[in-house]
């Protein structure tokens, strides 16, 4: 018999490496539900690629805690960063409902998964009412001071008052927040959310590409460029913002935007370095629902290897799916700790 | 004296490459001039980046033959594509008047460029009333048998019957100019608009970022997944698309969009194939407006090396600059060929 | 029971690709076997890395049809190009032996492979007889104008009349051989060989080392350097060679020798152009042996997509774990079908 | 006038980084000349491209220390760290003379560098007498210890008692250097040397290929895979190693001599650990004599970008000449800053 037989191939990993932490992993709450708390936006319609089977399983992964770490374990996943699921509390048309609801929403990923029955498995990312910028302010001093939260995330902008009144994170009511943040010195994690309705949704039949992973990433892109342009950074230069999904299309796209805007600095450019600058100095991106060895290469090398961390965007993806993509990715080992486990341990200080 | 001094040092390049193809060079025309024009979308609001010396030597540039052939002469190119400079024949509200400029500006531009003083360095890309599809498809077969048109470039989304309605090219009605457009073998460059109102202009003070490369790109991106997801490539297999600026962050992106779409195909995504293959099968993407090595080195990973071709965007961009920067490149000598000239002499079927 | 079961995963391979063509694919024959047949080197001296039971299957391999046309099957390779397996005629001492066994070996590989059972699945590069240039020259115009073969393959450097005496391709000796291989227009593949003694082996216990891919290497690309600079594409600019194992390192390293040699042109260097030109005009790499996707990459990066030719190297190495590998590699079409198939079909001129 | 006359172009650097650290700095001393101290190897023979123009600018660069500050401020190095030039104290026949060189050197280099007018811009590595293994280890214990070497480096293997006898770092009786060198946790830089007579010289007229860049690289990275598989770093595993010019090659070509070796493990392989985890815990490479983009992209994504630094080669090479590439880079902030100068001051605890 062949010795060829027994040799390692390609569809089997060499190694596992089960020290990976995730940091985009969804959970939902019994306190607030997206498609049932109201008085709120309709998450059913935010939400259309939520139906059918896929919609069915995502929604009991979302709250079955058991199947969760028993998928991380076979992903080899050693932590995940938990956050309240989109749309979340920014699709609350009441304020003080918002705030309400951040709150208790807190306590509750508190109870179950920082000191729950599998505490060293998890942290949390706290959700924050920015309908009131001071409330969410307080909130995110609470949830990191009291409940360990490591951060805060959000999905992208918040709803004030209703369905039409969109507000984003540059506007300048937010700022008690973002001095909230500084002084904590933890990142915010600015999380898609289905784009507001445009011209993604102006032609019948292309609803569903506004919920798609497109419309995602360009709202959420474009809302970071917002906070680029702001002058937000020159205000508070040590902020730190994490991107999902390897930077949402940025990496690609940034020094073309440079190019183009040297020609208005200062017109019509309020910020007072270029984007690579703050991208370089401001941001960290996810690996959250990549799964493309191509796209990771061009991110490390937009990025450099510091800023670059591994997570999966669980249960919209899978842990088993992308923690075993990672596993089999040519990288030298150093790269390799780091997206996987280091970058995410000193970013959010989890090394006591 | 040491020979230090006299060798090649790396700001200055070791060769020069004469031969280079240019395809998304805009002009304008004495008969439709984008600011001065009606009925017409108010252009200048369109393009508030046309203001300043850098908008008063864009304009001068748009119209100025001599200036652009000495350009291109002192940055190695051969042949320009010249098109009409958006928002173009798409801006015009009156759809028998922009059948009518569509006819004239076609006419002008061969006179001026294709059988003009240097007709050995132009080229043309038809405009078309998309306004009226059947009668687009008349006039890009006038426009190719009778003018030497080697394509079509439309300007986004359509105005139609004003400033409210837009039609995109994904839309039923549009099919007459695309079957035309098949038959014809020529392919159509989908240039960037300002995308229609909406969030990124939602927000006082970030009007401008709607009219940046960044609202440009995303635009014309979600405009292309549109075409792919429509199923037009389906019904049309033969269809060529070029986009400019590397793509418009698709090849960043597409991977991404496919491994989402997997769990609704057949349900909401009607198109048969992956966005993937439409990519490579469907679309040439030009370097129009990039000057970053690691773009282009992720674009070719991404097209292929048959499908990336070298433009500038002139007069936005500078001739010079951009070939400069081509002519420094790390790249092999087929690489460069093909990318510099051959790719787009194959495409636009130049070698007689 | 969720869907995510019967989601494809990483380590299923979405696509197989079955028309791919291998060119390192070696053979064994009954008229002449490297380790038996006499007067030649001690071929189990220099194969040292034979022994044990991976020698043995190697040595099952060399000669079971069957068991390779299976094997072609389940990789998805739909045509090998054989050739005599290493030290091969260029190990025998005896120049008359070395004219009549050259004949006789392709005689018998082009019926038992070329015209034999599975006529459809295999071509043949021919042995050539180096010890007698004029003779090689006559035996190439033979193989390719006769017995169809596509080419030569030559194991580095000869053995002429003993051990001690070592012929490389570019001494002026050769001159008849390349003229004839220049004017058939078919390519040479440069093969490794085992290094002449020499430090590799200096001291005790680094034998080994010799006969690994490192010696390998360096020997053949030292071999492909000598040709660069002795001239021989001057005398001959249409000579194309293949080398296998991502080009034996130059890809990497061919820069670096170009920029210290502009300092010894002309002095000490007799060939007129860089070796970077000769590079990029004389030769083409094969992936031989090599399942390292940054590998490939930076091979495609020196190449282009249009020189670079998927191979196995069997039964040295695998067809089914290099075809899984080829088969699962994140690469768009086009460049899938070039280095896959499309490549060698053009420099083999095999599509009839 | 147009504002593009004084954009930038990419003829200019935008930025110029003022901080890098170069390690592979060549000098010659009064008390030591490799071409005409004796007992020694011909260093005239042993160094022809030395000859000409070329050679004597060399020559003169070697020891003039205004010159080499003044190029230094040109190019933005802030410190570099000298090294007595190949063939060095390896070259030297007699071993009693050796021992004493090398301490005279070391004191030299201290003075005239480490301690001299310009104290704050260099730094050395310490020369050692590897003919006897005992003295070298107490000669870096001393400079070290007492003349502030941040390391030692090797011109490859060593002369004993003569032209014919060499001795490779993989010897059992280098290992009291080995265990000093771990002791003092200090780098060793293996430099490379030309070939010992092989066949890179066989030929007539190919003399001059040994002493390339080709010649170089061959040696030095063999060298380097004579230590891994001695298996050196098993019984010192925290043994630094610095290898030049982009790590010579290896790179490249790892991952496939591991694919081999996995064959024969055990039985002629002695080493426990496969040569990719060697690379990734016991090496680090430098830039010198390297000016690709492409070439040092394959590094960084084979090494990681902490084990990556920036040097010259200088006299060899110019400072001005690679310092402005390396300016001119498209680096991520972080990666430039860790290539250029904190990588070096980590490795070589150059931070007070």
């Amino acid at each position: 018999m062949s010795e060829y037989e027994d040799r390692p191939t390609f569809s089997i990993p060499h190694r596992a490496y089960p020290m990976k932490i995730a940091l985009e992993e969804a959970v939902s709450t019994s306190v607030f539900n997206a498609t049932e708390t109201v008085p709120a936006v309709d998450a059913a319609s935010e939400l259309p690629y939520t139906r059918g089977e896929y919609g069915r399983d995502v929604g009991r992964r979302l709250t079955d805690l058991d199947l969760r770490v028993q998928s991380m374990g076979q992903a080899g996943i050693a932590l995940s960063v938990v956050s309240l699921t989109m749309p979340g509390i920014e699709g609350v048309f009441d304020t003080e409902a918002a705030v309400d609801f951040a709150r208790r929403v807190n306590d509750e990923i508190y109870q179950t998964y920082v000191a729950g029955e599998y505490a060293d498995r998890f942290r949390a990312f706290a959700c924050v009412p920015m309908q009131r910028p001071e409330a969410a302010a307080t909130e995110i001093v609470r949830a990191v001071m009291e409940l360990g939260a490591v951060g805060a995330l959000v999905n992208g902008y918040s709803n004030v008052d209703g369905a039409n009144n969109v507000q984003y994170l540059d506007e300048p009511q937010c700022e008690p927040f973002w001095a909230a943040l500084e002084a904590l010195d933890v990142p915010l994690y600015l999380h898609p959310r289905i784009p507001v309705p445009n011209q993604l949704r102006a032609y019948s039949g292309f609803e569903f590409l506004a919920g798609s992973p497109w419309g995602f990433g360009v709202e959420t892109a474009t809302h970071a460029v917002r906070l680029m342009l702001s002058g937000l950074f020159d205000r508070h230069p040590r902020l730190k913002i994490i991107l999902g999904h390897c930077g949402e299309g940025l990496p690609f796209s940034l020094s073309r935007i440079d190019a183009r805007l040297r020609h208005f600095r200062g017109e019509l450019v309020g910020a007072t370095e270029t984007l690579q600058t703050y991208w370089e100095r401001n941001f960290w991106v996810t690996t959250a629902g990549v799964f493309s060895e191509s796209t990771l290469a061009d991110t490390l090398r937009s990025c450099g290897s510091d800023r670059v961390l591994f997570s999966v965007d669980y249960p919209y993806e899978s842990y088993e799916e992308i923690g075993t993509w990672f596993d089999h990715l040519e990288l030298d080992a150093s790269t390799r700790a780091k997206v996987g486990w280091q970058n995410a341990a000193n970013l959010l200080n989890l090394a006591r």
